[in-house]
């Protein structure tokens, strides 16, 4: 396609958008709801459509030679359809949050000022070629009375147009807008860079995916982004850690599913309890695989699974079964190394010591930060957000994961009688 | 100075800021509280130097032919620094936002999950030659904890950079880093370029001033900008309005202050009220000197001081006592109207009825939205933040004026007993 074509392609999308999102904003929380069951059901009836479509995709993938991980990512099954059928009933029976008040207070004047929540109005979402986030992005923006544009990677075009349809049959049936839901099918970087520059149309942008996706959607944007480039966890153990506990913390966090963004990539020992702790860190994950990359100090106490780390490996998001390890001193330099090597993703304290649980909760600068519990809870779902559509490390409105009220912001609502300005 | 010499000056301010953040994130109530009294003391105590710095400033600028407005905004006087310093205590005296819990609940696996207030980080604002921004800016930071980096107009460099001295006074004083307020001394444009792009240190651009100056920003930067370009504030007459006292509203909205951005440039009016409501308006506002641009249906009912609009007449920004008018069949064109020519900012309506005023302020788009009261009520102040550093049209955490709390964002604090993920 000409490079004008996509051009106008993408910003009739996003016009269409625009449109579609003040009827949203004013759509009933029933039929946001019906739009969301009906997208369940259909999800399950035109099972068989939808793996054909995404049989089109593997099979062209696999010629182009993807790889392992993203091949599983591109793959549907009927139990993954399954799945987005439950968060298709889950999302819709959270409570709708458009046009509650969360708080409201009365000036000296009489005027009574409250925050009422809104849409943000249209969210565009660039990702990867993961279907099953095409499906999860919409029904979290349209529960919040958002249009959505969707920009998906192009090794999952057909599963992509096929589930798009869908949400399209899904809002028609319940007398809202198919426009709410753009999906650009053009698989040009070019449509990609249209969509950065259509802040006329789109209030957030949110990319989902790797690293260089992120910034180079973050560079080209002249919108508000709300992103995470990646996940540099840390768990400080705190001299008075409670080890045996801090030792599952630890495991979890690194060997439960060491892909993903909340694993735990960095591991920083009080140096009061590191000759204890250390050789059962060594023992517990190194019979699971885990290697590590130990610091001057560690390294003696971590036996044969340790190699001196390189400067780099701190500050790292191995995405393995690796784990850098330092010795500090103190809190202090603890949460100095956090500051300096952290992503504001993820941090965790071990500690029995209140006022050691409550400084590094007020201090690490991190979307979530917990005392005694595994790195791998950051996650909408476990935090008890229902279900998300990302996780911010931007510190806006979102910091943190993204569910339907973090796809909301407020505006100022005013009561008056009458009331003028002096 | 060399642009090489620029970027690094930038970058290292941008630097400084940001290891100052981690102080002040931390820093308690009673040493920001101290700071801020401090600074109020210093306002009074160095009026003299304060006025002599001005002075410079002024006679170059007189010099240089600035207009009257700039002239104005540009000037300082003990009255104008008795109330800079009044803004300090008052900000002082606001509760500290920082550490407090929005809210907590609980998960089935008896993980306890909040929600806690943190600072930004890093604020950047970039501004024109106003130097009570300088202080006003400075203390909202300050007070949500935040680093605060400024780049003011050239035309007030002196008076700017006298007033930094103070807060670099006072927050020494308070045992605080003067790291936490950078000011950039540097007048090239090119500084302003180089801060657009330093998101490794800043974490929100704050633009304020031209709309040409926003955009200007906001196409550079690269990181989250809070801005609005614009306000293009309508009040809708609906069929039930108290006329009298809408006229009042109508007449506050564009007579009180004209050149301001909450100022009224549009009224739209039920074709039912048109023919009893538009000579008064013709009448009361025309007397204070209001001339009109009318549509067709307005034209002959608005009298003398009345002229046919251009079509770009509607979604203006005046700033003049000049007022676009125009009837309208109903409430849905004139919410049409306000979708198409609205800027976000602020919009009105005079009504009776109750399900008129709920629809209209459920779908009317804006970062404030009335019944029955003065479009110039948007405003920190007014509605209760106690002080602002501008408004935001944008849609993020911060839609409308931003007092102290819409300089912070919450963060996921989590209390475990030792949980691991599933």
């Amino acid at each position: 396609m000409e490079e004008r074509n996509i051009r106008e392609a993408v910003r009739l999308a996003g016009r269409k958008a625009k449109e579609a999102s003040r009827n949203m904003a004013a759509a009933s929380p029933a039929a946001k709801k019906r739009a969301l069951e009906t997208m369940a059901e259909l999800l399950r009836e035109k099972e068989g459509e939808l793996l054909v479509a995404n049989g089109r995709d593997l099979e062209a993938a696999r010629l182009a030679g993807l790889d392992g991980p993203r091949m599983d990512r591109l793959r549907l099954t009927p139990a993954i359809l399954a799945d987005m059928a439950e968060a298709c009933r889950y999302v819709a029976d959270l409570p709708d949050p458009v046009g509650a008040m969360d708080s409201q207070w009365q000036r000296p004047n009489g005027l009574l000022v409250g925050r009422m929540r809104v849409p943000l109005g249209v969210v565009a979402m660039v990702y990867e070629a993961r279907p099953n986030v095409t499906v999860d992005a919409s029904i979290l923006c349209l529960k919040a009375g958002n249009a959505v544009i969707l920009r998906g990677g192009s090794e999952a075009l057909h599963s992509n147009v096929a589930l798009a349809r869908l949400l399209h049959e899904a809002l028609d049936a319940a007398g809202l807008p198919g426009d709410a839901v753009q999906f650009i099918d053009i698989t040009s970087h070019e449509a990609v860079s249209e969509l950065c520059r259509l802040d006329e149309y789109v209030d957030v942008l949110i990319p989902r995916g790797g690293e260089s996706l992120v910034r180079a959607v973050t560079s080209q944007a002249t919108m508000p982004v709300l992103k995470h480039y990646k996940g540099v966890c840390h768990a400080f153990i705190d001299e008075s850690a409670d080890l045996p506990q801090a030792l599952e913390i630890v495991y979890n966090g690194k060997v439960q599913r060491p892909g993903v963004c909340n694993a735990l990539e960095c591991l920083l020992v009080h140096e009061s309890a590191a000759e204890s702790f250390l050789p059962m860190v060594a023992e517990r994950l190194g019979s699971a695989g885990v290697s590590f990359r130990a610091d001057e100090r560690s390294l003696p106490l971590l036996g044969a699974n340790a190699v001196p780390a390189a400067p780099d490996d701190f500050g790292r998001e191995f995405h393995d079964l690796i784990l850098a390890v330092r010795v500090v001193r103190d809190m202090d330099e603890a949460l100095a190394h956090i500051a300096a090597y952290g992503s504001n993703h993820t941090e965790v304290i071990c500690t029995r010591n209140h006022v050691n649980a409550m400084r590094f909760l007020r201090e690490a600068d991190a979307s979530m930060v917990a005392v005694n519990a595994s790195t791998r809870f950051n996650d909408g779902g476990q935090l008890g957000l229902g279900a998300e559509i990302g996780i911010s490390t931007s510190k806006l409105h979102a910091y943190g994961p993204m569910g339907v009220q973090e796809l909301t912001t407020t505006k100022f609502v005013v009561f008056g009688q009458g009331q003028v300005r002096k």
